[in-house]
């Protein structure tokens, strides 16, 4: 099964600069040769199921590792079984109708 | 690593009514003995990572089982390794200090 | 335009205790006479939009005004125009077809 | 307050295709003047906390007027006053960390 997930991971007890996390969550993403596109409020991933989710707990795992005591995730994640649709077909079927 | 997590599954393409299909992931994450709390605008669930995002597949297959094409999920999830915390006691925290 | 609102509202740069926020967040919404229900990952209200949505803009002015200097807020909201729907009625929907 | 937003809004009942709702919002959002950015799970907007709640109102009101009888909309909103900080620079801070 796939899922196109929006993944915004906030680390809390550790300031307001939270940049260097999201960073090495980016890291391990690419590593796990996801389909990643960083936006301005999260990160889109695209894949089978479990290989995002197993993505997601390391970043959690990660993310602790790297003192964050505590964190607040919040997803968004989209599957269907009526037709394959991807991240950019998501993008292009809304700007093809935009003047 | 235990995680608390709020799960809100909406099927797509299935009309307005969705309760049953709320129903049928309730039954699943009781059947998986987690602790889960329904509310206006989704379910608490409490457990071992693993166990949570299990379920959490096993509502999607189910929902796109029982007919809906598609599905968006919007999911909120907490972990912490400064200290074990439920869910009770995350509402306490709050409940103990309103007048 | 009546809706129904999940707030979970989370100040940055404070540390991991982040209930006395939340607690002040709630009194605004009692005090604006909305109806609230406090949950293991936020708080359920529902009123007529305009109300809601001036209180959650002064549940992030109150928590900056208490030292936080970044928020994060994920709100989840639903408005339906086919028929009026509580609260309750959104959660017995679900509770009275649980055996 | 200046405020940066990730709208997500899913209109109810209307089937599985729903590209021509989130473009009627798009257009809303731009006749504003808001900044936007559209990703694969929703759109990023940032402006002043009066004006983008005016344009979220707006874009219920329109999709409801479109035939949609219940919306979900999800949103992820950040606010801070220890300084200014833009969709482009939130971006960047993470970007220029990027190998």
């Amino acid at each position: 099964m796939n899922v196109i997930m929006d993944l915004c991971l906030v680390p809390m007890g550790v300031g307001v600069s939270v940049s260097e996390y999201i960073v090495a969550c980016h890291e391990i993403l690419k590593k796990k040769g996801l389909k990643t596109q960083l936006h301005a409020y999260g990160t889109n991933i695209e894949g089978d199921w479990d290989d995002v989710m197993t993505a997601v707990k390391e970043c959690h795992e990660r993310v602790h590792g790297m003192g964050a005591p505590r964190i607040t995730t919040t997803i968004k994640m989209g599957t269907r079984v009526d037709r394959k649709q991807s991240m950019d077909e998501k993008i292009s079927s809304v700007m093809d109708k935009l003047e």
